[in-house]
């Protein structure tokens, strides 16, 4: 029995126990107890220092200990803690929603609020279906989305993610979307280059949609920046324009997913905003946007149809906690540090810094195969042959090596292995936006040493 | 054009919004704009104030502008903002779970939390299937519920609604599940008792299981007191008993829905409490656990279940924001109200106290044709004609006009006309848990006079 697995099985003892108890037979690596935590850093009870190398799940955009967000948080409990947005209204709500409709621009005029990415995934959905209903289009059901992709945890949201391994939780669970290859650019099948491969991706959303029937298809739900699933990967701008192309011939609409890559990370304030030519009908931001002091989530919409269905039947689909007044405060104490601080500009600068650092690591480390991502918005992959992009062997445990000797050396790394690893082994490098250059090269250095450490372990 | 429209309209031109915009063509009460909160008070920008008869959507437990909980989310956000729950732990999350496992009681040794009812019934139901298909279940899928009721609003969850107001929704675009006739107490069909009927519906229950095939059933869940869907409606206690016994012969598992009756608004701190001898797999607590403070929920399971399962393949499925250190010092310092002043023990005694009120008030105004739920979670069920349980005819607006009404006698009152009034017309009376004597007094006297008023309108 591994330490790990002992110290996981003393916390059994008790009642209750702490969340990661649930995903065990996935965690192999012993996780540190937080107690602290302030700017880029997570401290232990031990007293023992990480760099939050991701950001958590990439959420902790504005770094952590902000006084300020706490105290206006407190402010607004104590002033007025809750009031239901089906019998009520409250300023909080309506500065925080036009706020974002402002940095968001023309387009998405309307914002509805909820309290995670998965619910404001499903409200994109849920309002398009209800939109379509109303118009008449009632055959209007099917979601195309990639594969792979990651989209959220609700049965509903995963019902659209494209990862096998939920196959068999899913069969007969849920209905099925229709997948397309995703646009990866790093492993491109069949001896295509990245722009060819974007171009037979959009080919297979059109041949999709004729097969299905373009009055059958409700939307297209794209990650901008790929998150967990595919780890960071940008596709060719052809791909946006190509994508935009189809689902305006047939009338189908297209939903960004910025939950991960929204809120200023890719130095701009939406991902969707380095497409301008091609920018989606509704996109999702979560994470960032609460920053991780609080649950907080908003779906943007075009007013000239949130209007026209408000008058038609309404969305008549909430949460007790949507546009909470306490959530609302603290997307709006966010938001000032953004502008303050000017985090959607640092994203940019200093994301293409640490991008530079990264690049002469990977001179010197030849195990950095990939380098991939917009702004601060990165991921490493991480291959045996950089000539060959092999990957390591699944015995070398290259992703869980990693991350416990990132603990070893002061880094607190978050990556998911997803599908096995089928899609390569890579980490998020994604810190908080208000980063450092001093931490930049620190985060380097720690990272340096800790791949060396892994590479001895060969 | 009411007054209502164009309130809505001219929030519309501007870009943003609030929340409830969205469910606009259902909202034809004027929103007051509510500025400040305290106690069972909620106050608008005008200074007019109203008692939060319903506590929200039944979610403001600990009543209004609680300092302490204010000062525990700042304090922990200061210090700790945010760790991840799949790469470290903290103490937070750690508190919360063992000491909800403690207030739960044998049976339910395990707890995740998550952001909302809706995240924590999909977590039940995604660990069960996820169990059923380390067990090699696999044809465990289908989830059975009642006709009317109300789980959620992911899709997943509206998916095991019993509301046909959704039907259109769902049709083709979620997995139907299977619905018997809830045990409805007042409006009960076919000249039966109630008795009677709740046998009749656990006969429904056994019958729905044979004809699909035992095998093929995941689940049933419950609302040991309705929502939303019934009005507060308490099945007979030889439904518990029925539903235990025929689940336990087929190899069903048992949800009970808490997410509204649950964290001690009936008088224990589950309501399944009141069912020792028939107590659910699994519970789903939500709404009065963050107190309107903050989104926070609970799905409680048994921990032979949930470490079979660790062992096996673990629960991959989670959200960013599950088990935020934020969130649980909110449930923290809530737990520590309840604990300090009773407030469950209250809540059977007062809520006894106000019904009590309520039943007087009946006597002088037959319109209120049933008062139904338990502790402080009541319904007021109006008809016409107390004596055949006619409903008002749909031009008198009853809800609507009770509402508004309601707000120039100070009052803040929800409810929700499901199925068209089908089910009946009902408002919830359901103030926090830290009501006293004289405010129970004080918001039936302002009830009277806004029925009264009512009546006038006929």
């Amino acid at each position: 029995m591994t330490d790990a697995i002992a110290i996981t099985r003393a916390f059994r003892a008790e009642p209750g126990g702490p969340q990661d108890l649930f995903y065990s037979a996935s965690n192999k690596v012993p996780l540190p107890i937080i107690e602290r935590a302030e700017g880029i850093w997570l401290i232990g009870e031990d007293g023992k220092r990480y760099i939050d190398v991701s950001s958590g799940p990439v959420v902790s955009n504005v770094g952590h200990g902000r006084a300020e967000i706490a105290d206006r948080m407190a402010r607004q409990a104590r002033t007025m803690d809750f009031a239901y947005s089906r019998t009520s209204r409250h300023r909080p709500n309506m500065e925080l929603t036009a706020r974002l409709a402002a940095l968001a621009g023309p387009g998405y005029e309307r914002v509805t609020l909820s309290s995670g990415g998965s619910e404001a995934m499903e409200s994109a959905i849920k309002f398009l279906r209800t939109y379509a209903l109303a118009k008449g289009m009632k055959a209007k059901r099917t979601i195309i989305s990639c594969r792979p992709s990651y989209h959220g945890g609700t049965i509903g949201t995963l019902s659209i993610t494209g990862d096998d391994a939920y196959a068999n939780f899913l069969d007969g669970f849920s209905v099925p979307s229709v997948k397309i290859p995703a646009p990866v650019t790093y492993r491109v099948p069949g001896n295509r280059n990245a722009e060819e491969y974007a171009g037979d991706c959009v080919q297979a959303l059109e041949d999709a949609i004729v097969a299905a029937g373009p009055e059958n298809i409700l939307c297209f739900v794209f990650e901008p920046v790929g998150g967990l699933s595919t780890g960071c990967n940008v596709a060719p701008d052809a791909f946006f324009r190509g994508v935009h192309a189809v689902c305006h011939k047939y009338g189908i609409w297209i939903v960004h997913d910025e939950i991960l890559c929204g809120s200023g990370r890719t130095g701009k304030f939406l991902a969707s905003h380095h497409y301008p030519d091609a920018l989606p009908d509704i996109v999702v931001l979560a994470k960032g946007l609460g920053a991780g002091y609080a649950p907080l989530a908003a779906t943007l919409m075009p007013a000239a149809m949130v209007d026209e269905l408000a008058e038609l039947t309404g969305f008549n689909v909430s949460h007790t906690y949507s546009a909470n007044p306490v959530c609302c405060a603290v997307g709006l104490a966010v938001l000032d540090i953004y502008e303050r601080e000017g985090l959607v500009e640092k994203a940019a600068t200093m994301g293409a810094y640490l991008k530079g650092r990264l690049a002469d690591l990977q001179q010197r480390l030849p195990m950095i195969g990939d380098i991939r991502g917009r702004g601060m918005l990165m991921a490493l992959e991480f291959v045996a042959d950089p000539a060959t992009k092999t990957s390591f062997p699944p015995e070398a445990d290259v992703i869980d090596k990693v991350r416990m000797l990132g603990l070893d050396h002061g880094l607190m790394i978050y990556a998911r292995r997803t599908a096995g690893g089928k899609n390569g082994d890579w980490i998020m490098v994604s810190p908080p936006m208000c980063i450092t250059e001093a931490e930049c090269d620190d985060l380097v250095a720690r990272l340096e040493a800790t791949l060396k450490a892994f590479l001895a372990t060969l």
